[in-house]
């Protein structure tokens, strides 16, 4: 009978390391840094490393583990295999056989951080209950992940959640990262609402109490709209619009009993809440409009929850 | 052993029954009407009728009988519960329970009609080969049904595949059934295309080999662009660019590796599916561009295929 499992979040400058019970306890967590250099060919070892140690030094033999679960910021396919992942400078990588070849042939399996973050946040955090549920983060970019009947799901070519990327505006000169034009990212992420806002303020006859600083980020918007600036007001409103008629549309499509919202920009709390369901009750379909909305609660461990909660199914 | 299967297909005016093999065979197929009066009361009573009928004509007994598979124009949730279905009177009606109390506590599942359809296609026509698969049945109205891993999947509402009513347009003045305004399905049904090109038409600057009578259809709009009239090609394209735009979106939520597309408009063929892909292509994710686009091939028996289906799983 194994007692233990880990739980990895790769993230771009580190890597989130839990250890957990197999009761979903988390037991202590760490992090290493992210070796990019040569295509990302030391991240694997590296964890693999981390993981050996701590098993080492709690006197953790390879019996006694249930399994890894790695959550990464790129495509995964459902077995296991990461298909380019360039914030790792990964191209093709076997991620399932190549770490549990490096961990004595143990159990392991991978999702995409958005996906396994929204997995986290449906069995420990504000998804808790609910049986189907889209999580939304809305952080530098805007994140996704769809869970069905308490499964995550990746979609054919790793793509399933991939909503920061749903074109919500048809007349849109800037270009997303992506490439593509007006996607939901590119007024819904946190750089996305700063971008917004400047170009607001570029008409002289804007009032408000923002100042435009090199600084100027999502809180400081949503601290001013929360004061009453009606220009931030605004603002929070056509992101609300946005993202509220994006989630409708979403709700058509796999119909969830909640919406989880996360991410640094989701602290703003209940004043993005209304902002999101005034758009989303009238775009939804009736049947739809009682799906709840809540608030993310497991912050940056998430990741790390979704990632064990994978080898604890 | 059983050998036998039913698959039921309940739409507004006929209900279309098969008898299938359990390998999937369609050995015989009929209709019965759908008696609509007192609630819609009659309707599950007469269908285990017609069941008990066939089986008495081929000497088939309840030990024999797999199952029986309905699909209904409602939503349906996961238990079997039809939670007010318009076209057939009903309100609440446990469909599961009360159809399998009728008929010897047998098996039965049940599911919406555009999911069941959806379920048919991905077993035996269009979707064939494929594991996540999203359908739109484009006819009087915009159905649709998403299968992931080859179950269809029902929604926490019943709601799920729903995508007639994504909001496509936040300016439309006209209302649609469902009460929203800009719905898919106001420009992509058979319906929508029709009122779309009468919009057109109001215009006396437009010119056109399209002639504007009471019984105007799709069909004929599409003729019509097919043999190169250039009022209808713009339309055509239009009703592209909001569905293969919506189609985008949704590959973002489940990223399926096929779309198929079927209903009467989709008798139009390959006009229909270049339309949709010229929006699609730009709008969808890179990802999600290697999705394939495949016209129906089951027809109006798509329902009773996967309606038997269920059962069969």
């Amino acid at each position: 009978m194994a007692n233990y499992a880990f739980g990895i979040d790769v993230g771009g400058t580190t890597i989130k390391c839990g250890l957990f019970s197999v009761d979903g306890e988390l037991l202590e967590s760490w992090e290493i840094n992210t070796r990019k250099e040569d295509g990302g060919k030391y991240v694997l070892p590296d964890i693999a490393d981390s993981i050996k140690a701590k098993m080492e030094e709690k006197s953790i033999g390879y019996d006694d583990l249930k399994g890894v679960g790695i959550g990464v910021p790129g495509p995964v396919l459902e077995d296991g295999v990461v298909d380019i992942c360039v914030n790792l400078g990964w191209g093709v990588v076997h991620v399932k056989n190549e770490l549990s070849g490096l961990l004595n042939g143990i159990r392991v399996e991978v999702g995409n951080d958005a996906n396994v973050a929204a997995l986290g946040e449906y069995w420990k955090g504000g998804g808790k209950g609910y049986r189907n549920m889209v999580m939304v983060t809305l952080g530098t970019g805007v994140g996704g992940g769809v869970i069905l009947n308490g499964k995550m799901i990746h979609g054919s070519h790793g793509a399933a959640g991939e909503i920061g990327h749903m074109q919500v505006e048809k007349n849109e000169e800037a270009a997303c990262n992506c490439g593509k034009h007006g996607c939901l990212e590119q007024y819904a992420s946190a750089s996305g609402i700063v971008r917004m806002v400047r170009k607001g303020m570029a008409d002289p006859n804007v009032k408000t109490s923002i100042v435009d600083t090199p600084d100027l980020n999502a809180k400081m918007i949503f601290d001013a709209a929360k004061e009453g600036d009606e220009f931030a007001l605004a603002q929070v409103d056509a992101m609300g619009e946005k993202l509220g008629t994006a989630l409708a549309s979403i709700a058509e499509v796999v119909d969830p009993d909640a919406f989880v919202i996360g991410g640094g920009v989701s602290r703003a709390g209940l004043i993005l809440i209304n902002a999101v369901t005034k758009y989303y009750m009238p775009a939804a379909f009736h049947a739809c409009r009682s799906a709840d909305f809540k608030l993310a609660e497991l912050g940056n461990d998430a990741g790390m929850y979704g990632a064990v909660k994978m080898v604890l199914d």
